[in-house]
């Protein structure tokens, strides 16, 4: 099993989350490539932190909107959205070079990871500049079927601190329940995301979650605290923590 | 003989010169790479319309400045100034691979060019990156040494239509004689450059100036008109026209 | 009738449409606020032509969105766009009075203008700053409602050169019929619209179009030309060309 | 005394020091204008809070720097940065005005606080826009001198935690001293800068520092306990903390 999480999402002065605390932590690095976060220093920092430690580097891609912190959904063209998530992996790419390593998958941010309308310009983009880079989304998502249908590899990842509904789709953060807090609650979802590939969705239904990866989150308080335990948790029940992706 | 100029200077809906037809001018383009001027889309267009025409594809980094352009000195930090140069190279080398080129060099622009504080800066981001880019800049200049003590590739470029001091620097553009705008005259000193690596600097001294490449404007009106004249006069003098790198 | 266009809408060493042209032409000078078109200096400087000529500013208010020229839906919340309206709006009236003008109205520009979800926002923002400042719309919007319903003054605009439904809604511009590029033509709408304040919509049904002000556009080719052919044959039909405002 | 902190310096997603915390501890708040640091809703979100505590609203101006905080030198033009001030103040202005409060003074922030050649800049925005406003800057500065000389009204204050030299300028950053982490001496600092207009500066020499405002940081670790001790002890020592204006 595979842990992710968003990295690197400070922006010059401004710094959010304990990056190197984080890398501790995952096995994946969703780095933010300044469009809605981060900055070349930062990015390029948080590439060497990920090669001392052997974690991957992902290109965290999302809309040109850092007042909105890539939140909202801005109604891109195709042709624009696309250049501008190559432009994104591609500035993340040379930055890890100098460091010793390689962008080794992409991951949409914010408002762009659900807009189901840009899921082809997300697409095109892996596709013109290296079909062989996998994407990280939602099991079930409309990018997940996008980049199947362009056979991409496509990587599952669940959220093991979010409410799913009995389809398998997240529920709105607007509904009670949407985001789990509890500690014990959080690793007992993550593990058993990671043994039996199963959540338990809205009003207690299990439903199948086939993931390969599970998504922390680093800016909320206690985040490096609740991502040691769940690291700690699925250890213990052995299951193997590894990056899905060896570049 | 090279000859290069700036384009992909547009932003968004503002449109600045016209790419297509200077791409039928020089042998070099220039590319700005989105933090004074440019954006993904155009990049990746005029990526597309450089490979067409096997017009060389170079990355025109400068300071993070939409509002001035790239034309106002901005006191960065050397780390700072170092990355943001990695991420413009990376993300221009991005589109331009999706169009089957690559980044053949790397040209500072406006007041990156000129600021000596910031040679070192430029010289390590492309040694960090790839240290087989050329650099393009002025013979003489601090930025040439730096690039050269650091064993980079450097190539010199000569500006037909400005005034020289006897130094071999460029002249102040406060000072009268700064910018040449007689077409007839620009094409005589493009041909001095090219074919005995001269130029006549103020007063009349005629100093030695060892250039690969002739910088055009590409945004000035008539730019295209004046551009063509200079490479119609040159191919009648026998100096071959040819980009200096072949990636 | 009053005359109004877009102006103001460089930003930098970009230059867009010719501001100090068109404020011969118009009685109202929408001033780009610099989110989404527009710099302090441009600004400024038009609002310091318009004093000379006269001509009533007014703040053509946008999405944060340089890179999209505020023509792509952003999703907003509703205090964030409320208070960059406020934001915008005060930063053009200090830059008037200055110059010995204020602020006599508020345009929203681009994609802003026709989301209807935003209406609100827009209205919030005008009456919180200064209730008694006028909204310049379509007749028949959901702002024009929206900012009624608040007891905001309204005043309605009609579009010469764009082509109308029965309903009195503007042709989407995807659709054959929704640009109208013919000079006689667009002076025909105008004439229509000024003296008997209707307009011929899709497929000859002759609509009533109860509007204030002409909106004219001023960055297009033959813009100037064509403005001023309104105004003359305006003037010439007897119709007094004033601003709807005495700020 | 008055004391004054820079505030509504965080942006969007991003959060710098406790606004809240930090505006019962002072007396005068320097209000990010958008341009270096802050947001319309942080920043009308502080006026408010500024309002019912009596505090009054400076704007804190700045360079056109996001990625660097206004911390970097640019140079500017003079007319540029003049109307981006004007733009700021009077972005401010409106959105203190929707809380019933106005904006009271001006305070550059960061690299321009110190830019010699941009003293006049400052000194013409603020006489074009309004020439009553007063001008929050260091006894003994550029910019002190060229508002006094164009009939501005000066404010001077004082740095409870940074260094002095003999000549009452600030000790540089690079220098051992230049900064005072430790409390008590911080504490002590401000009670003789309140009490007898003076400083200990660099190697002990004791200076006259006139003051009417004591300046502290709202952005590093304790800065509200740091703040509540100085407003604690000048308190006891009987001097009457008030703003300066009253506008």
């Amino acid at each position: 099993m595979d842990l992710n999480a968003d990295l690197a999402e400070g922006f010059g002065h401004w710094e959010l989350g304990d990056d190197e605390a984080m890398l501790d932590v995952v096995t994946s690095a969703n780095v933010a490539c300044g469009f809605h976060a981060g900055d070349a220093l930062t990015m390029r920092r948080v590439c060497a932190y990920a090669r001392e430690r052997g974690v991957a580097v992902g290109a965290q891609v999302g809309y040109r909107d850092l007042p909105g912190f890539g939140r909202r959904f801005i109604a891109y063209e195709h042709n624009q959205l696309r250049d501008e998530l190559i432009y994104q992996i591609g500035a993340l790419d040379a930055l890890a070079r100098t460091e010793g390593v390689r962008v080794a998958y992409v991951k949409p941010h914010g408002a762009l990871y659900h807009a189901t309308v840009h899921a082809e310009a997300i697409v095109d983009a892996v596709r013109d500049l290296d079909p062989k880079l996998p994407v990280l989304c939602s099991p079930g998502s409309v990018l997940a079927t996008a980049a199947s249908d362009a056979a991409l590899k496509v990587i599952f990842e669940g959220f093991a601190d979010r409410g799913y509904l009995p389809d398998g789709s997240l529920m709105p953060r607007s509904k009670a329940g949407a985001v789990v807090t509890d500690t014990e609650e959080v690793v007992a979802r993550a593990l058993l995301m990671a043994t039996e590939q199963r959540v338990i969705a809205f009003e207690g239904t299990v439903i199948d979650l086939p993931v390969d990866s599970i998504c922390l989150h680093g800016d909320t308080p206690g985040a490096v605290q609740l991502g040691l335990a769940v690291r700690a948790a699925l250890t213990e029940a052995g299951v193997p923590l590894q990056r899905f992706t060896t570049v």
